[in-house]
């Protein structure tokens, strides 16, 4: 497989761009319509009451992804495409993504948030090449943030401000982390109360981040906060703008973070594995497998007057680790 | 104390309205200095470089606070004024909000967001009469939403979308709430790892509602989704908006919601106590103390096909009484 110039790249951004906020602007424009926007037609607004709200979100995912997929198709009709909507009905459970210059879509991210039509949703493109992300475009349109990024031309908010927006100068992770830090995690869609199962795990956790210093037998990691958005992609985003420090997760799928791992890499941050490798305190902090399902981000951060950057990064990343416990979560099939 | 007219009262709202919009153009112009904007001048990069986050955003609340605090002792010398930063150096603990005109005001709600700069922070200014919040006005400038709501006058989102966004028609909570509600909730500066404390307290209560139905002894409220946003003002305002169905809450002072119940009750929302009362599948229903500490409040709602609007709200109550535990929140001195 041939490499991508720099040229090609921009080229590619342009288009994901470009598509980002067409598709944000539709995605939008079908949010309105359920609020009841005066510019709708009669026919519109009885569809809207007749559908009931999962309905019509499936309809709005479908089209989103079949028009974005369209737009691909018609641009780079070699490239290989993976979307949410079209692997859910697809036979393969395998990952997908291979070396080819592949698209990673997500036509919509927080499905829940966009059904009670709170802001935290959006749209997520990537472009992946090699098994690296190396385009980033996440439209959040109720919210008015379009986050985007190109391998070696920065990450951004709104085309206009450098991500992460902290920068003159970048700060290193704080000298106690997580004390201190902004602690993201959400409690995902599997909530079986099963002693030892995922959700009491994730709790677990959870409190382990939270307890004040000394708690926990010593686990306490007195996080400055905890927040949970319910879309993993605008976690990554805040994680790249530098508003969360921290954010741990399992069962994410790869068009959930393909885009916002490509924006978090281009803004300096470090993405490893959820789970704490055996020899967790001298492990070597690998970057994360796309496909494996379980990630830990950690943000952009300078230098210390001790630490290089990524030594105050992967400090964070072992501090974690001794805090959490493993998640159990693996690919159907594999 | 005279009643207010409704025209007192919309003088009182423009002006709030506008204060609102000032103090959070001040707000946003002092975030983005923190951003490293180029508008800002050399001496203030300086000062920003030279103090900690922290001691930067204790300045921009006092300096918010005191802008503020004067606009109103001009326009309405003989009015109360309520705000956090005041409060906190004053001399009482107690309860200030009597019969009064009174302002109650929180310069920067969302405090640990804005440090981070994760957008969800806000300016929150309430007008209270006879200890009813009549105005509310919540500006959150990164996030470019404005709340606003006048007794009489309905409640807004930028104004020009009413609140709840979903009203043709108003759903009613839904048949098994808590099930298929968004369900709000923090975790708030207690930490403290001792047993039964606030703290655990809070996480049983958010596991309860979280757990699969049957799970938990039965408590299981399998919620649609779990959020943490680190802002009691815009918990709220999103209630009023319809996005949360449910937020639950202890701890916070009267500035931290006195706005966001005004904006909410005005939307048809309910709010009453987070502490279960001892019968509580039987107790009345009444609304919420200002000065408690201890919050529930459910989104505005319809009526469903057997029950009135107040009784799908109610019944969702008394879901959430049976699933979460009392928390330990008093005044000092109280």
């Amino acid at each position: 497989m041939a490499d991508i110039s720099q040229d090609e790249l921009d080229d590619i951004y342009a288009f994901a761009v470009n598509l980002g906020k067409e598709a944000g602007s539709m995605l939008l424009d079908a949010a309105k319509l359920r609020i009841g926007d005066n510019r709708a037609t009669q026919e519109q607004k009885e569809h809207v009451q007749k559908e009931n709200a999962v309905d019509l979100v499936t309809e709005t995912d479908e089209e989103l992804e079949a028009f974005i997929r369209k737009a691909i198709a018609e641009k780079y009709p070699l490239h290989k495409f993976v979307g949410e909507e079209s692997y859910s009905k697809g036979a393969s459970r395998d990952y997908l993504i291979d070396d080819s210059p592949t698209w990673c879509i997500d036509p919509l991210d927080g499905t829940v948030n966009y059904i009670h039509l709170f802001p935290m949703f959006c749209i997520s493109i990537a472009f992946i090449h090699k098994s690296k992300p190396l385009v980033g475009v996440i439209n959040a349109p109720f919210l008015n943030q379009f986050f985007s990024s190109c391998s070696g031309r920065g990450a951004w908010l709104n085309e206009s401000q450098q991500l992460p927006l902290i920068r003159n100068p970048i700060p290193p992770m704080p000298e106690k982390a997580p004390s201190g830090c902004v602690f993201s995690c959400e409690w995902g869609k599997d909530r079986r109360d099963i002693p030892d199962g995922n959700m009491h795990r994730k709790i677990e956790s959870f409190v382990n981040m939270a307890a004040e210093l000394g708690g926990r037998q010593g686990r306490g990691g007195m996080v400055h906060g905890v927040r949970s958005l319910g879309s993993a992609t605008l976690d990554l985003a805040y994680v790249a703008m530098g508003s969360f420090d921290i954010w741990w997760e399992g069962g994410c799928w790869e068009w959930d973070v393909a885009a916002g791992i490509a924006i978090l890499q281009e803004a300096g941050g470090l993405i490893t594995t959820a789970n704490p490798p055996p020899n967790e305190a001298t492990a070597p902090i690998e970057a994360v497998k796309l496909g494996s399902r379980l990630y830990l981000a950690i943000r952009p951060a300078g230098p210390s007057s001790t630490e290089t950057a990524r030594e105050t990064q992967e400090r964070t990343v072992r501090e974690v680790w001794r805090r959490v416990r493993n998640l159990d979560y693996s690919r159907p099939g594999a």
